[in-house]
């Protein structure tokens, strides 16, 4: 039986988010029912930050209380305080049948990065987060941790591995059944994914990792190589390349879904998606933003397919 | 000391071959000073097929007759058989100060893509091929391979792996120093390029081969990952990604030589290269075409400095 791997798709969030086009609640949940349709099994949906911070998903409480409930789908949404966790149960509340929605907790690794996000330092945000923590517990509600700009950061450059795996760590005793460790600016080679993942591996389990890489600089899929060498299962990616690197406008962000998928197809790895579900969706995506989308592979087959052409894929190994 | 990689830069043929741009003898000059200043060693200058066959390409012997010679700089032009193999002598006869230019000997794995290529079969371009060696040898011309198509291609779908080795195989017999593995139409996935390799090393040298990368699907650096641990230490790639792919109209094409180099430089190995007159070289390649070009890094680096940023790049490992 082939390996299984999740992809976690974060475009209606992490991707919109940074998209000049605001899509409306009913173009959001037409991208999410694509995305769902295509197989993906878990979807970063909105975003329970201030509505001022982030104007594109200020809407995120009525997509969440409209969310459909396709079976073995979870949904996720950032959190950034107990306000914040009351909004999302509140719209959960509001909804006649809610799907299983998470809340994402999440630290950058960088100090400066981490205050102009969230007006705190780092070691402030993970004691607020205690009790954001115990309130979702008690509610019911699961929990994703998120470690942003930990292979490098635009403001300080560099950033300490070690303090990286010490936010992890706490992020997990919080509670957060995963963290997603995110290279928010891609800045990150191979080499430090493999660091990173050494000193983090064995007292925490890969399934209790992900990888969120941004290809901003190209070499996402080689960092996921090195993840899935070292047993890492879960990767999230952007159907498309939606959204673009905050830092560098008009630079790539986040790994593009079809890119992550047709590797991980290539290798002979099973991640129950629909292949032409997926390019659909990303199609749709595109059409929803209304511009060209960065994902390489979905540009060469929406080309291959529009010249008539049979995609070149040989697939060989699967 | 850290260890020296290769990178083979074949902008000025493969990558211009594809642009839609036409660009002058001078306005390749330019490009190429550029790339040599920047510290690239390995340039593929241009190619001897016919010129009705390349009109972007057909003043290859001009070009070639006013190359210039910076030190340490070997640069190729590829060459289909005698005639072109002549027509490499007469430019090079022409010049007063020739560089070392090596003819580039060309193979598809593909029986149907090497037919649209050159007219002819596999075997029959390969028994071909001997006479050009044999003549190049004579008058001093070094030689390098190429085996295109080798992970897959867009008539014939999956390429018997083994019938790149015996190809690859051939083309060491015939005297070529070296041989460049090409996946023309970037499908392929680093599980290839890991049997390709094994298949080949041994009895072959790592030295003697080089992996020509598209990216495609975005795997590029994930098979040069993949290659690295092989022993590989020669890649080659397009600045800015120029060139497009000629089966999938507006997809991406060639590795882009800025977002190697950058991995290569996260990964602690030492190119010769200098990364502002690369990034210098990629800005003027694309005035020249006049298109942005698809290169990731080159992108995100340009952004990052008209924004008056520091670039983030922490490359903690160098």
């Amino acid at each position: 039986m082939a390996p299984h791997v999740t992809v976690y798709e974060v475009g209606p969030r992490d991707g919109l988010q940074n998209e000049p086009a605001v899509l409306s609640v009913e173009q959001k949940l037409e991208l999410i029912a694509a995305l769902c349709a295509a197989g993906l099994r878990n979807v970063e949906a909105g975003s329970f930050v201030s509505p001022r911070w982030i104007p594109a998903l200020a809407d995120s409480g009525e997509l969440v209380s409209r969310l459909p409930r396709p079976p073995g789908v979870r949904f996720v949404a950032l959190v950034p305080n107990v306000q914040g966790l009351s909004r999302l149960r509140e719209a959960l509340a509001r909804s006649a049948a809610p799907p299983p929605v998470d809340a994402a907790l999440f630290v950058s690794a960088s100090e400066t990065h981490n205050r102009k996000n969230v007006n705190k330092g780092i070691d402030e945000t993970l004691a607020a987060l205690v009790e954001v923590a115990a309130a979702a517990r008690q509610g019911g509600v699961g929990l994703r941790g998120y470690v942003s700009m930990a292979w490098g950061c635009p403001y300080e450059g560099a950033v300490s591995p070690a303090r990286v795996v010490e936010i992890a760590r706490r992020l997990l005793e919080l509670g957060c059944g995963q963290v997603s460790l995110g290279d928010t600016v891609g800045v990150g080679t191979p080499n430090q994914t493999r660091d990173l993942l050494e000193r983090l591996l064995g007292p925490v389990r890969p399934e209790q990792l992900a990888l969120h890489l941004h290809d901003t600089r190209g070499g996402a899929l080689a960092s996921v190589l090195v993840g899935l060498e070292a047993g890492i299962t879960t990767f999230d990616s952007s159907i498309g390349g939606l959204g673009g690197c905050p830092y560098a406008p008009g630079a790539s962000g986040n790994l593009a879904t079809e890119d992550l998928v047709y590797l991980l197809r290539g290798m002979g790895y099973e991640t129950g998606i629909d292949w032409d579900r997926l390019l659909a969706a990303g199609a749709l995506a595109q059409e929803l933003v209304g511009r060209r989308l960065p994902g390489k592979t979905l540009q060469a087959e929406l080309a291959t397919r529009s010249a008539g052409r049979t995609p070149p894929n040989p697939l060989r190994s699967v």
